[in-house]
């Protein structure tokens, strides 16, 4: 059985208690807090309540897989925390410092940071105190295939000039943002996979411009996604992740475990959809009967049941598969699970959408936001299609040999 | 052929050369009047230019059937109009005073309004100074069964006292908001289509309190989409409309036009959202070719093309078929486009938005908008549900028969 | 408005009249003569029966759009006629002497024959009184790419000497089979559309041999869908259809009308199979109720009745436009209706044989074998996917121009 | 993990030697013995070898849990192996002694059977020299509502008698039909899920007749599907199972597993087409390029891939849930998995038959026949329909309670 450990189960337990007592029914103390501020990029009081209370618990940093810096949990220990962070997206993730792109970041900055990069944002991001950012996609240009990624990172004496322009970096407009992660273009000349780096830029470096947030299907998300211009700005050799030409592989040991997080997430979307799918179907009487005794809901419903429980499992499968064989060996699952649960998500919260009626659409349910949340995922990290033709590759590699 | 005559296809070449030469052009700077204003509910100065010039032109008023108040054009002269409106739905509709709720109020006002009604408000909405609202929708009940509406309008002395809630109701917030066309239930006791009376209520009356908007997925739509209280408001007599007990029987003359407006404009932004597909996937490379030469890309394109050129026939065909045996016999029809075009407009957009990558769901291309709005047409004027089941009625009758 | 002439509605009246009084009541004749005959390419006497009552009715050769054969109709006046017919496929296409490939044989015999193809081919095929096949499709290759074809027409003397395999040759089991239209390559190294040849052979030539019938799933149909062996068969230049290198053209020429008639008898079938369904939905009792009155089988009955009326709609109006602008530019309409409306059959039949249960899938409803014969209509005269990908290169050509 | 045990792996890597060696390289062998036998119902000699040659290996009666019959393997540990034998569907169920209804009847018999029921019927099946029929669905009634059953058994003396028809009777024209397991209505006035009883009638007996059988898509399935009428049929009290009133209960019982081995099956045939599917798009050229090489054919791979993953590892879980906690408490996972896994198998056995072309939808390849068995599925032990109402109501439940 696809099944957590006593601790993984102990965990589920204490998160999920934090969850009733605190997190839903803060939902909306934070919605008030957001409306009062004015500002979509506010920091709400009652996140910094939240997160405090989550370090009290010890329920902190639950995504970081190295025992130093957290509780050491494995994919699929953690994998079902990550589902209950995202029965409540906006607060739950941020709340137990679990939330994307910090927690990637944090991985590279465990694995390939510098003392001096551990000190200056490893700490304080394992602290909650500081959020960063990852600038990898480029407006101009299909980002999936991460040869035409054009930033250009210029060797300039004992450093490196960075000029170009991203977006949809996430954690953008986020107040407490400290450092950016950015890949780009070193070598334009080299073997494929050998062209790029990653490098480390502070907020404050000069040239570099937060220019405005991308809004998604109308919401100003609070940490943002950012459109940002690099305008000749100075990387010293020091600030180069792991060396460089090695963007690519940092991107890749990267991707694996924030993908199981985006997509547990989902699948908590899903069945915090289905939960209230099922309770409006109760309580709406239309045409003599109660809309939860109609077989077209109750289709919808099963259907429901059915594709979020084969997601999970396939979720679960792939972060076992990680766990046991690694990231490089699971990669077509990851795939797998990258098309599955964005797909299987934003089926059921559209049919509870539809169960809400024009409610549904709405900020009084919180589906609309997780229907824009969701769809985005079929595309960050790579579109469907690109994901989809790794997997065909794949298998037809393996009919090739035969 | 479901064509247009000589006089709708003058109409067309007019409307179109309008959208190139004016609406397109100032999206921008419709964009930019709104940014500046920080108000969602502003009302943009380009906007009243465009209306300035389209009356001046003539294009005025095209919706309007009655000879007397506008073109007087058919249903099927019309429809292809709504359709090259719906390619810029935030400005164009208004633009060509042809915009929802005010068409079906006019309508409503024409045929059942008295001269005061005509006076005050008929002639500022046909003029283009005033917006009205339909307050129908109520957030407690499943309002597509007419029978559940709650309004309560009481008889008190020589008139009506209204205690209720609605909400959805369309231009809500616009600033020209002058009156309501309110639906309630005057006799509880009455038989089933006989309860409800529709009537005028002018904003500022006594009681009557616009909430506040709610926004749809994350956008607070210019017109808005308000919640409206009513707390003892009182309506004399001689602002029901046709008479006590009428409201079921205004609302079916009411909704006919109205959906075939809805699909076109529906079909309008399918056919912008494959434009723009088409001159993404001509402008991109993935994997060292266009993605325009991707077999699967390609495989959307067709499907978007036929399933468009399939509800628009259809639509037309539901709009000829009104003209020719009117709203009652061709009701089925209007169930089967209310449902059709809204479903071919979401797949369509959502292909647009996939093949954008991240910028699709962003506010620099149209289609999340696009998206919003057409995946709320499934569920305003009756969920696709309520539609099925009449169509389902209906077929199911004809074969009793045999 | 998509609608026929007084002439084309005449014929719709006399055609379904035909249908009623004696098609529908000799399906049951038919099956027991068939079944009675143990050979699945019988030629039941009932059918010999309508024929001759169809000839002697003047309802005969209706798809001829050549008056000196046959009523001369329109596209458009003869596809709803043709949508009759598909309602009972087995019997009613040859019972008004309507049946592919003959039509289209007599189309190309008409065009391109001479006056000896006329007399030995033509006029028996017209009479009813000799079956024709049309040799296009081959085992070996993508077919679909007409280039691929390798049936080799190697000059010989003042003739040429046929080498290659054909199958899915339909009529190739008919008892009445006279004649082949065959498709080859006369000359690899010509211009990529001049490479092809049509040549007349008939049955009875040295070297032919029709090897064997193919079921379609596990259906022996009447005519035969025929893997035909050409082992060096001679074919005298007088015997090539229009001239060497016109096979293309012709081929051209030739499908536009047969791809109208294939759709609206898939049209037909789904009608038909709309029909058992809703009787079927009114007869059966299930957890206390009627089939018909559960909400999922009534979105089922609504979506097929939407779906059918656009299918419809886009397949009438190919056939208006292939009268008004000719085969060429239509032929983006045509590859259309040719994705659209096998599609929609297979929906609504799907949905039929659901609603029959076990039934369903037996051969005590036509519906498994209607099922079976559109499934089939998605592969033959080129997949889905070449037709979308022609759509698709025709839209993407029309933004590039601008 | 959702892992098989190591006796369970062991069973696996036998299985699958025997497909490898004995089954797949003698479909052909099968084929031609069918053929040459000119009856669908016929025995060939290669299914009795390789019966023999099963038994010899020890891979008999590999489903029966029971350790005295068979290896006792659990629901976990036999799934794999009944998707290995789905692969070739209509020779490996049989080879191993597994096939339905056999297994089921097995089951029924050694659980309820008296001493002298497993010495005529259970030893004789166990030893694969004879076959055994179910009679539960009925062609008047929706049969999904056991309620609904009809076949009446009335009390006469000292046993009942059996007056009514049934039909799907599966091995209803083996020639090894030796016994029928028959459920019927005892008592008419009994609380609903006491009414029916399941009896035990030997083929002979005075009454039964075996009228006919019924096709599946064209297809006369080997071991068929008969239509049987009991024409005052006598059944002896001692051959009522279990008990008066017991049927329902019976029924629950036997059909959890036999879930189970259905969906293994369809998810081997997936996989088998899957793998059709790609040799054939490596080995055919369109336009230019591979057929494997084009994107949409690529994205039907990798759907197909990870919809079979998906609906394995739902299977996979429910099979362990079953081992664990019982048929009972599994019952709405059983029911997810027979709507999940038979949908996913026609899916992808869809997109194998369109990358076939033409020979896709003949018997030169096994997808049409089974895609129509796959078809099946969605119907036969309660339609898609029951399944997911159950499932609904399931989920409502939990709901309800919070």
């Amino acid at each position: 059985m696809l099944e957590t450990t006593e601790r993984g189960r102990e965990y589920h337990e204490r998160v999920s208690a934090f969850m009733e007592e605190l997190v839903y029914p803060n939902e909306r103390v934070y919605d008030e807090q957001m409306r009062a501020a004015g500002n979509p990029h506010h920091q709400p009081q009652i996140l910094e309540d939240l997160k405090a209370e989550a370090k009290k618990r010890g329920l902190w940093n639950l995504f970081h897989p190295h025992p130093e810096w957290g509780p050491g949990l494995t994919n699929l220990e953690y994998a079902p925390l990550a589902e209950l962070m995202g029965r409540s997206p906006r607060i739950a993730p941020e709340a137990f410092n679990c939330n994307a792109p910090d927690t990637g970041n944090m991985e590279v900055f465990t694995l390939f940071g510098t003392e001096e990069h551990k000190e200056k944002y490893l700490n304080p991001l394992l602290d909650g105190t500081m959020a960063s950012g990852f600038a990898m996609t480029e407006p101009a240009v299909a980002s999936a295939d991460a040869t035409n990624i054009e930033l250009s990172m210029k060797r300039d004496g004992d450093g490196y000039r960075l000029n170009g322009r991203k977006w949809f970096t996430s954690n953008g407009m986020h107040p407490y943002l400290g450092v950016l992660i950015v890949m780009g273009k070193t070598d334009p000349e080299a073997e494929v996979h050998r062209q790029q780096s990653m490098m480390v830029v502070p907020v404050g470096a000069e040239g570099l411009t937060i220019l405005r947030n991308l809004s998604v299907f109308g919401y100003e998300d609070r940490e943002g996604h950012a459109e940002v211009v690099f305008d000749n700005v100075y990387v010293p050799a020091k600030d180069v992740l792991k060396g460089e030409g090695e963007g690519f592989a940092i991107s890749q040991a990267r991707l694996g475990p924030g993908r199981i997080h985006h997509c547990m997430r989902a699948i908590g979307m899903a069945e915090r959809a289905l939960e209230l799918m099922c309770e409006r179907a109760e309580s709406r009487v239309l045409f003599g009967s109660k809309l939860s005794e109609k077989a077209n809901i109750q289709d919808w419903i099963a259907e429901s049941r059915t594709e979020i429980d084969m997601a999970r499992l396939l979720t679960l499968h792939a972060a076992d598969m990680m766990d046991k064989v690694g990231n490089k060996e699971a990669r077509t699952l990851i795939s797998e699970i990258k098309i599955a649960a964005p797909k299987v998500a934003l089926k059921v919260i559209d049919r509870a959408i539809q169960v809400h009626g024009g409610g549904g659409v709405t900020g009084d349910f919180p589906l609309a936001e997780m229907y824009a949340h969701a769809r985005t995922l079929r595309i960050v990290d790579g579109p469907d299609e690109v994901h989809k033709r790794g997997i065909a590759r794949a298998e037809l590699k393996k009919y090739r040999k035969r």
